[in-house]
């Protein structure tokens, strides 16, 4: 499984994913599920993904190979795009269609592969925009009432996001939040693990701003994780029953 | 959905479950699933249930009419079975049977039906024991290592057990626990409602020790989940990234 969170705030976009893969329980590898094409101070677009590895390797290759060809245009390449909307229905038909093809191989052995996407980006003179796509290729959109969208293994670390992200929330406590969100997560579920991936998209940059690879040993995860974990110990011992 | 939850500690066993059940997010009921079957002083078993309703009350029925049978024995009977391991099978073979009988009846229509219990007990001069029972009828059992088991929704509330729940932690830290693993459950996912039922049995008392249902508007259990709400933003504020 995966966990990959996209907050939109008033100051920015913060993104957070983690690397691990699994086909079985005894097949663990670790693989990027960031990705971010760059146009910059133009267009900045990144895409989180989760679910079938086949489905999400083939989709993003296909997106930069359309991105890459010489006649490629606002219909097909994500950085040509005239608007985000459009870059999450390109994004979108490309993951369904993509996602059909495997499991129409598959279902000789009465299988299927599926994925999902979270899609965050910018253009020049437009809004920050973030969505989550369905593998079916349809998305929803995060608004100022829930300015977060989680896809894979979301359960464990929804809690502390509702409690504390809203639009207004600086960009460093939105890292934080991420990042507590999926130490949470982390902790709970083995199908989730580092190094973690995290990119700061500033409003109106239209360029990633900050990006970090947190590795398994980072000492200020590290530091920050246990920090928690007392916060949180300390703040239920002091609650009466 | 539900969430029901069940923790086997040194000082005696911690039992919480919601109420809510819905067919639908258009009809929604308060169902209580949790069932105490008692015989004071020498045995008490207590079963909580997640899944389709017709499941979990034709099963609690029978488990009942086994109960008042003129020839109850050990072999049907839970208040009579020799050990709480035989208490496990029982209820595992007619979770088993119902589940089995109702999903044939909806076959028809290509639809099945199934539920999950955990079940407490302690019989006089036995250890108290804590069993998680799958729809299919086999069961898994708490131990040192992990001394709770959850049903239903159980993944918002888990973090917190995970970190706080020990085989020493007090019945009253261990109320807590439940308590807050609840609240957050509440909090991310509407298929779980109140009111709740909080059931306490101390070791070898072999009976309930205290038994509290929480309405909605419980005075006390506002409080805590807004005190755990400020613990855990004030924590939040304190943790450097």
């Amino acid at each position: 499984m995966t966990y990959c969170v996209g907050l939109l705030l008033n100051e920015g976009m913060v993104l957070l994913s983690d690397t691990r893969t699994n086909a079985g329980l005894d097949n663990i590898s670790t693989y990027r599920k960031m990705f971010i094409f760059e146009d910059p101070g133009e267009r900045v677009i990144t895409i989180l993904t989760a679910g079938s590895l086949s489905v999400t390797q083939t989709t993003i290759a296909r997106l930069r190979e359309a991105i890459e060809e010489p006649d490629a245009d606002g219909e097909t390449s994500i950085l040509k795009a005239p608007t985000l909307l459009k870059v999450a229905e390109i994004v979108g038909n490309m993951l369904a269609a993509v996602g059909q093809e495997i499991s129409d191989k598959m279902n000789a052995m009465k299988q299927s592969a599926s994925a999902a996407m979270i899609v965050a980006g910018q253009r020049k003179g437009g809004a920050m925009r973030l969505f989550l796509i369905y593998p079916e290729g349809n998305f929803i959109e995060a608004t100022e009432d829930t300015p977060f969208l989680q896809i894979g293994e979301h359960k464990y670390g929804k809690p502390i996001l509702d409690r504390v992200v809203r639009p207004d929330t600086s960009l460093a406590d939105a890292q934080k939040a991420v990042l507590l969100s999926m130490d949470s997560t982390l902790r709970s579920n083995l199908s989730v693990g580092m190094p973690l991936d995290l990119v700061v998209i500033e409003r109106d940059a239209c360029q990633v701003t900050s990006r970090r690879r947190i590795e398994a040993g980072d000492e200020q995860f590290r530091a920050m994780s246990e920090a928690w974990s007392k916060a949180l110990r300390d703040g239920f011992v002091q609650i009466a029953l």
